[in-house]
């Protein structure tokens, strides 16, 4: 157990530490488009702060033999609902390693420094219907919780440089992987807006 | 806040409810035989219960046209690994509804009544290298956590009665499908062992 003051040095420190990186990456434009407002929003709330975020994205993911992420994994990736001769362009890139093709849903990593303020983002969480997720961390003064949609692809799509699938079925998976992400970008809009009704 | 006795009577109550339905579930067959050691365990040991869990499977899900699950939802379910013809026959048997091939990952729900056995609980998770989940309800003698495993294939299988990728590319899913749940089971018993050395 640490002392409330300290608690409360603790959270601010990492607040402060967290805002700076965000507003960095937010000026490098590697922040996702879609998430920003999220996240400036909660930067300027007294008790909240984010860490690693990510909107939701369409991959072609890179995958070595145990079929886990590789470094500098992504052959292809958008933030965004993705044209049919976007993808198959990417499809026909030549590529050495076996690829995955993804639908990924958002994923967040909220901050604050109470169980008081974690619960309220619990109940946020509920309320948008964001089923997974939960406190990952539970320090006084440094509490996180991670929140990720649930709308997904997952599927080989090339291995020894030949593509598994006919284009037929690539169109098919594609006009499934926007729609689905326009719905996470939807839950992700919901959440925000529940984030400006309840949080300080 | 409630006070230490009435929380311990709450966790106490809600323990030996969980417990009982996990046992009745066992008895009846309805249990996920790869689960059922690790959930006996936890009903034994003092301070943890589970709630609803799934080891991880292999389904054919039937969908509507949201793409969400619907009630009575599984054309096809296997808690184990599958066979090539297994699969072929269930895609070739009629289906109205469109149908999704899945390969999803363990689903735990612990119960317990302190914060500093949920602590325990994070430090396990990741100790096993479990990334998805963390706390979710957050009450005085109510805590619980859901873990999952980060194993996965979703694709859209059938429409309109039509299997829309080609043999070849099923035998392919199904071999990912096959050496990622002997992958999950695997972080399944991990974390088994773990709970075994730390829970009490």
């Amino acid at each position: 157990m640490v002392s409330r003051d300290k608690a409360s040095t603790r959270f601010s420190m990492v607040k402060k530490r967290h805002c700076q990186t965000f507003f960095e990456a937010v000026e490098k434009k590697r922040a996702d488009p879609q998430i920003i407002s999220l996240c400036t929003f909660i930067a300027g709330a007294e008790n909240f702060f984010t860490s690693s975020t990510c909107s939701g994205r369409i991959v072609l993911l890179k995958v070595n033999e145990q079929e886990t992420k590789k470094e500098a994994a992504f052959h292809a990736k958008w933030h965004r609902e993705v044209e049919f001769p976007e993808l198959w362009a990417a499809l026909n890139k030549k590529s050495a390693e076996e690829l995955w093709f993804k639908m990924e849903p958002f994923i967040i990593h909220i901050g604050t420094g109470t169980v008081k303020n974690a619960e309220k983002l619990l109940e946020i969480m509920k309320k948008c219907g964001i089923k997974r997720g939960g406190i990952q961390v539970l320090k006084e003064g440094k509490i996180i919780l991670e929140l990720t949609g649930t709308q997904r692809i997952s599927c080989p799509a090339k291995k020894e440089d030949r593509i598994l699938f006919t284009e037929e079925y690539a169109r098919e998976i594609l006009a499934r992987a926007n729609k689905k992400l326009a719905k996470n970008y939807q839950s992700l809009e919901k959440f925000e807006q529940e984030c400006r009704k309840s949080l300080t």
